[in-house]
């Protein structure tokens, strides 16, 4: 049981660092732990935590809402309601499991959440521990099978891409495709898109977050596809900017520098360079042609279990990437008065370079 | 314009706390204070925070991303870009503005990021206060503009629910309808769904939050759906249980239940009554007939920008209820082998009583 394992593994940690527990309120790091799937519809809104004991079994602590849902996805847990809040119920449980060094995830905790711990903690003589990150640095490097569920959810999306992009005709809205992307993620099998999809007509392509309006489809204009899909858990993350009907020259420059700047850093991913060295691969070559101030953002990021995690492809990132990390290779030029281009593919990081998760050569080399 | 009004009303407040300025970081505040739309992709991935000085004119702070759409939208205050993140935008800002006294949503800010800020707060001199609420506290009651804006949300999200509900049909799984729904919601003009959609079959809508799966809806078995979408950044929420096919006495007699239960908690809402007693008024009619155990959640939340908001209707919430408060009344009753009946409407809390703001009555009273 890969769960099983994770969880000793965390359980390895806690003795290290002479912790008794850890509870864990991350949604995607409750799912890598127990395979428990409910999303969390926001942080105040949680469907349930993990109370890891360094010595004892793990305990899934969740409402009456998800009782059924908890106790059917998750067989080596035992499944504890609180009907009075989750705090309520750890200043028994805790004494109960002799935990007097308990730690929380600070980076997925509200502040003001973490107030009324310490004083339930105060109240009952334990030390409350903040840490950052124990679990996501499990998560950055994938395993082989992690590889081969996000391989799927990438082709999968591909998919989806290419169902919708053959039925792309004049008169349609940013909406209409959109919406057909999402259901033909759904019919096909994906549980949800990853993020919300993106389609960006004309110069609303120049939007690198753009929301799909009611907005019909300029011919002759870039359109920008970004989008993703959950399957098994894992995320793809993809986008492709094309022409509907003729592409200028313009257009093609523009084009063909992003994606000169993608294949550069495709080129230079292997474990042991920097995140930084990467980014720069891409942005040197989008600099040296003056567009430099018109690509703001990253030039990629980690995908897995979430759509954004650990490594950021930036210029302030530098650390090293190793074997067995996914990242996106986007990187996008965005000209207020005209439109943006931006292309991506996911990417395993290997000892002696990369692999390209993608196989959709839609537009990419015009 | 509101939004220039909002802001002052929250100076005042600062200037009654000696508070030199408020960062807000909840979207939902946000998108109150400001008129600026984007959601976060989650509390890790802000679109932008409003920094909001007690006796200055407002900023929006945000990255290059969301630039244009922040320049659009927002028309009364400066839009600021932070290219090497917040904090080191704040570190130089504050001292500028003679800021030494800085207010931080509790509520909404990460343990881990208000750690940090205490980092830069101590290195620039200044004080951080965690406030909690101060500007939800004015989103609790809504102006009769803002009710316009919920009907309109609540009726639109009822022309959603009757167009597929005519088309529902032997064969069709509870993901068909799902994007059924959620397709109709975009073309009709919603901006999206305010939550992921319910649509649960048979025994499968005993789990109060159930994931529409790849499952054919079952004849002559509870249907549920609950449903809601984003009209103008306002939020609806319905459910409706029905049963495709032939209702037995079992079914009759629990739905029958749980609209008495709704029936007699909208009686009992208006101005001055408590949330609790709300709640008790329905709670008892499902308690007095055996099925107090299988009503696990709370009667109901408030419903504004945001889709759970406050006032929450539950047994431990003493506050009473205020004129222009807008909740939901959802009793339930679930029953793990057999399904779960919910009915859930929107109302506004009037002084002499409450305005259901639904019209749709498909099944409220079999």
């Amino acid at each position: 049981m890969p769960h099983s394992r994770r969880i000793e593994t965390v359980q390895a940690k806690l003795r290290r660092k002479k912790i008794d527990a850890l509870l864990v309120t991350q949604p995607h790091n409750r799912r890598y732990l127990s395979g428990y799937t409910p999303a969390d519809h926001d942080i105040g809104e949680s469907s349930g935590v993990l109370l890891i004991p360094a010595r004892k079994a793990p305990l899934l602590l969740t409402d009456f809402r998800f009782q059924i849902q908890a106790e059917r996805e998750v067989k080596d847990m035992e499944v504890m309601l609180y009907s009075k809040g989750l705090l309520a119920l750890l200043k028994g449980l805790l004494p109960d499991l002799a935990i007097s060094r308990l730690a929380f995830e600070s980076h997925y905790t509200l502040h003001s959440v973490a107030d009324k711990m310490l004083v339930m903690a105060d109240k009952i003589g334990i030390s409350l521990l903040p840490v950052n990150g124990m679990v996501e640095e499990m998560r950055l490097i994938k395993s082989e099978d992690e590889i081969d569920k996000l391989r799927r959810s990438v082709l999968l999306n591909e998919q989806v891409f290419q169902q919708v992009y053959q039925t792309i005709a004049p008169g349609q809205t940013e909406i209409d495709i959109a919406l057909s992307l999402e259901s033909t993620m759904r019919r096909l099998g994906a549980e949800s898109p990853s993020f919300e999809t993106i389609v960006a007509t004309g110069k609303r392509s120049a939007l690198p977050h753009a929301v799909p309006g009611p907005v019909t489809i300029e011919e002759n204009q870039p359109l920008m596809i970004d989008m993703g899909l959950l399957l098994d858990g894992y995320c793809s993350d993809m986008t492709r900017t094309f022409v509907p009907g003729k592409s200028d020259s313009k257009y093609l420059e523009i084009h063909r520098l992003v994606r000169k700047a993608q294949q550069a850093a495709t080129k230079t991913i292997r474990a042991g360079v920097s995140a930084a060295a990467v980014d720069k691969s891409a942005r040197s070559i989008i600099s040296d042609a003056g567009y430099g101030d018109n690509f703001g953002h990253a030039l990629g990021h980690g995908v897995g279990l979430a759509v954004h995690e650990e490594p950021r492809l930036s210029s302030r990132n530098r650390k090293h990437l190793r074997a067995g990390m996914i990242v996106t290779i986007e990187p996008g030029i965005y000209l207020p008065d005209w439109g943006g281009v931006r292309l991506e593919n996911m990417a395993v990081v290997r000892e002696e370079g990369c692999e390209v998760l993608n196989q959709d050569t839609t537009w990419l080399d015009i």
